[in-house]
Protein backbone atom coordinates (compact mmCIF):
# COMPACT_ATOMS: atom_id res chain seq x y z
CA UNK A 1 0.00 0.00 0.00
CA UNK A 2 1.16 3.26 -0.60
CA UNK A 3 2.58 5.69 2.32
CA UNK A 4 0.84 8.58 2.52
CA UNK A 5 2.80 11.74 1.81
CA UNK A 6 2.54 15.63 2.34
CA UNK A 7 5.20 16.46 -0.02
CA UNK A 8 4.41 19.58 -1.97
CA UNK A 9 6.11 21.30 -4.83
CA UNK A 10 4.90 24.78 -6.05
CA UNK A 11 6.14 26.46 -9.28
CA UNK A 12 5.70 30.37 -9.81
CA UNK A 13 5.77 31.68 -12.63
CA UNK A 14 5.19 35.02 -14.39
CA UNK A 15 1.99 35.35 -16.38
CA UNK A 16 2.94 38.48 -18.47
CA UNK A 17 6.20 36.24 -19.67
CA UNK A 18 3.67 33.42 -20.72
CA UNK A 19 5.37 30.78 -18.85
CA UNK A 20 2.52 29.18 -17.53
CA UNK A 21 2.33 26.62 -20.40
CA UNK A 22 6.18 26.06 -19.33
CA UNK A 23 5.32 25.77 -15.20
CA UNK A 24 2.31 23.22 -16.14
CA UNK A 25 4.34 20.83 -18.40
CA UNK A 26 6.93 21.04 -15.58
CA UNK A 27 4.51 20.36 -13.02
CA UNK A 28 3.12 17.45 -14.83
CA UNK A 29 6.80 15.89 -15.55
CA UNK A 30 7.23 15.74 -11.77
CA UNK A 31 3.61 14.20 -11.06
CA UNK A 32 4.96 11.47 -13.34
CA UNK A 33 8.15 11.24 -12.02
CA UNK A 34 6.91 11.10 -8.36
CA UNK A 35 3.96 10.07 -8.30
CA UNK A 36 3.08 8.22 -4.88
CA UNK A 37 6.16 10.61 -3.73
CA UNK A 38 3.97 14.26 -4.33
CA UNK A 39 0.94 14.63 -2.78
CA UNK A 40 0.62 18.43 -4.57
CA UNK A 41 1.93 20.06 -7.48
CA UNK A 42 0.69 23.80 -6.52
CA UNK A 43 0.87 26.48 -9.70
CA UNK A 44 1.44 29.85 -8.50
CA UNK A 45 0.66 33.06 -11.03
CA UNK A 46 2.97 35.62 -10.11
CA UNK A 47 4.90 38.79 -12.04
CA UNK A 48 7.90 40.87 -12.82
CA UNK A 49 9.99 37.44 -14.46
CA UNK A 50 9.22 35.09 -11.73
CA UNK A 51 10.16 31.69 -12.24
CA UNK A 52 10.72 29.55 -8.68
CA UNK A 53 10.51 25.92 -7.67
CA UNK A 54 9.87 25.10 -3.96
CA UNK A 55 9.93 21.52 -2.47
CA UNK A 56 8.59 21.54 0.77
CA UNK A 57 8.96 25.25 0.89
CA UNK A 58 12.68 25.43 -0.03
CA UNK A 59 13.98 27.59 -3.20
CA UNK A 60 15.32 24.94 -5.23
CA UNK A 61 15.48 26.79 -8.48
CA UNK A 62 15.18 30.93 -8.46
CA UNK A 63 15.21 31.83 -12.24
CA UNK A 64 16.60 35.21 -11.43
CA UNK A 65 19.59 33.73 -9.65
CA UNK A 66 20.58 30.87 -12.09
CA UNK A 67 19.97 33.18 -15.02
CA UNK A 68 18.19 30.69 -16.85
CA UNK A 69 15.32 27.80 -17.05
CA UNK A 70 15.94 24.17 -15.00
CA UNK A 71 16.49 21.39 -18.01
CA UNK A 72 13.90 19.08 -16.78
CA UNK A 73 16.70 16.14 -16.05
CA UNK A 74 18.43 18.49 -13.21
CA UNK A 75 15.16 19.81 -11.93
CA UNK A 76 13.98 16.26 -11.27
CA UNK A 77 17.55 15.13 -9.09
CA UNK A 78 17.06 18.74 -6.96
CA UNK A 79 13.42 17.79 -6.38
CA UNK A 80 14.78 13.92 -5.97
CA UNK A 81 17.37 15.42 -3.42
CA UNK A 82 14.61 17.16 -1.70
CA UNK A 83 11.50 14.69 -1.21
CA UNK A 84 13.10 11.06 -2.34
CA UNK A 85 16.79 11.16 -1.78
CA UNK A 86 16.90 7.22 -2.19
CA UNK A 87 15.32 7.15 -5.52
CA UNK A 88 16.37 6.66 -9.02
CA UNK A 89 15.94 8.27 -11.51
CA UNK A 90 16.96 6.24 -14.67
CA UNK A 91 17.81 8.37 -18.22
CA UNK A 92 17.42 11.68 -15.55
CA UNK A 93 20.52 10.37 -13.48
CA UNK A 94 22.73 9.66 -16.56
CA UNK A 95 24.06 13.08 -16.91
CA UNK A 96 25.58 13.29 -13.46
CA UNK A 97 26.63 9.78 -13.57
CA UNK A 98 28.57 9.97 -17.00
CA UNK B 1 -2.35 47.26 -10.15
CA UNK B 2 -3.64 43.94 -9.82
CA UNK B 3 -5.24 43.59 -6.12
CA UNK B 4 -3.81 40.75 -4.03
CA UNK B 5 -6.07 37.61 -4.13
CA UNK B 6 -5.89 34.62 -2.10
CA UNK B 7 -8.39 32.23 -4.42
CA UNK B 8 -7.23 28.40 -4.50
CA UNK B 9 -8.94 26.44 -6.80
CA UNK B 10 -7.20 22.37 -6.20
CA UNK B 11 -7.99 19.74 -8.42
CA UNK B 12 -7.83 16.04 -6.80
CA UNK B 13 -7.72 12.96 -9.52
CA UNK B 14 -7.01 9.49 -9.58
CA UNK B 15 -3.66 8.46 -11.18
CA UNK B 16 -4.62 4.79 -11.26
CA UNK B 17 -7.31 6.02 -13.87
CA UNK B 18 -4.67 8.18 -15.44
CA UNK B 19 -6.91 11.44 -14.88
CA UNK B 20 -3.53 13.71 -14.66
CA UNK B 21 -3.65 14.76 -18.21
CA UNK B 22 -6.98 15.47 -17.84
CA UNK B 23 -6.74 17.33 -14.55
CA UNK B 24 -3.60 19.71 -15.73
CA UNK B 25 -5.96 20.61 -18.91
CA UNK B 26 -8.47 21.95 -16.88
CA UNK B 27 -6.16 23.28 -14.26
CA UNK B 28 -4.33 25.63 -17.15
CA UNK B 29 -7.77 26.38 -18.32
CA UNK B 30 -9.04 27.53 -15.20
CA UNK B 31 -5.62 29.77 -14.42
CA UNK B 32 -5.99 30.96 -17.99
CA UNK B 33 -9.48 32.49 -17.51
CA UNK B 34 -8.75 33.35 -13.58
CA UNK B 35 -5.89 34.95 -14.39
CA UNK B 36 -5.45 37.75 -12.11
CA UNK B 37 -8.01 36.04 -9.40
CA UNK B 38 -6.21 32.97 -8.88
CA UNK B 39 -3.15 33.11 -6.26
CA UNK B 40 -3.17 28.66 -6.74
CA UNK B 41 -4.16 25.68 -8.54
CA UNK B 42 -2.89 22.56 -7.10
CA UNK B 43 -2.86 19.40 -8.38
CA UNK B 44 -3.25 16.68 -5.85
CA UNK B 45 -2.68 12.74 -7.14
CA UNK B 46 -5.15 10.56 -5.85
CA UNK B 47 -6.43 7.00 -5.93
CA UNK B 48 -9.76 5.03 -6.01
CA UNK B 49 -11.70 7.05 -8.69
CA UNK B 50 -11.41 10.48 -7.50
CA UNK B 51 -12.14 13.61 -9.41
CA UNK B 52 -12.85 16.41 -6.77
CA UNK B 53 -12.50 19.78 -7.91
CA UNK B 54 -12.42 22.48 -4.74
CA UNK B 55 -12.56 26.42 -4.63
CA UNK B 56 -10.87 27.98 -1.62
CA UNK B 57 -11.88 24.22 -0.02
CA UNK B 58 -15.33 24.17 -1.09
CA UNK B 59 -16.50 21.39 -3.01
CA UNK B 60 -17.59 22.16 -6.95
CA UNK B 61 -17.28 18.82 -8.28
CA UNK B 62 -17.09 15.30 -7.65
CA UNK B 63 -17.25 12.78 -10.03
CA UNK B 64 -18.66 10.39 -7.75
CA UNK B 65 -21.41 12.60 -6.96
CA UNK B 66 -22.33 13.70 -10.58
CA UNK B 67 -21.32 10.67 -12.46
CA UNK B 68 -19.73 13.01 -14.96
CA UNK B 69 -16.74 15.02 -15.28
CA UNK B 70 -17.19 18.62 -15.98
CA UNK B 71 -18.18 20.02 -19.42
CA UNK B 72 -15.43 22.86 -19.21
CA UNK B 73 -17.35 26.46 -19.44
CA UNK B 74 -19.78 24.52 -16.61
CA UNK B 75 -16.59 24.18 -14.67
CA UNK B 76 -15.76 27.51 -15.66
CA UNK B 77 -19.49 29.31 -14.30
CA UNK B 78 -18.66 27.33 -11.13
CA UNK B 79 -15.59 28.55 -10.13
CA UNK B 80 -16.92 31.82 -11.16
CA UNK B 81 -19.41 31.87 -8.47
CA UNK B 82 -17.03 30.86 -5.72
CA UNK B 83 -14.26 33.40 -6.67
CA UNK B 84 -15.26 35.98 -8.63
CA UNK B 85 -19.21 36.44 -9.01
CA UNK B 86 -19.27 39.53 -10.86
CA UNK B 87 -17.15 38.42 -13.89
CA UNK B 88 -18.31 37.55 -17.57
CA UNK B 89 -17.13 34.49 -19.02
CA UNK B 90 -18.36 35.07 -22.57
CA UNK B 91 -18.40 32.32 -24.92
CA UNK B 92 -18.96 30.04 -21.70
CA UNK B 93 -21.64 31.78 -20.13
CA UNK B 94 -23.52 31.57 -23.44
CA UNK B 95 -24.69 27.52 -22.79
CA UNK B 96 -26.56 28.60 -19.47
CA UNK B 97 -27.96 32.54 -21.02
CA UNK B 98 -29.57 30.90 -24.15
Amino acid sequence: MMMENRNSVAIRYCTQCRWMLRAAWMGQELLTTFEGELAELVLQPGTGGVFEIKANDKLVWSRKDRGRFPEITELKQLIRDEIAPGKHLGHSDRKSEG
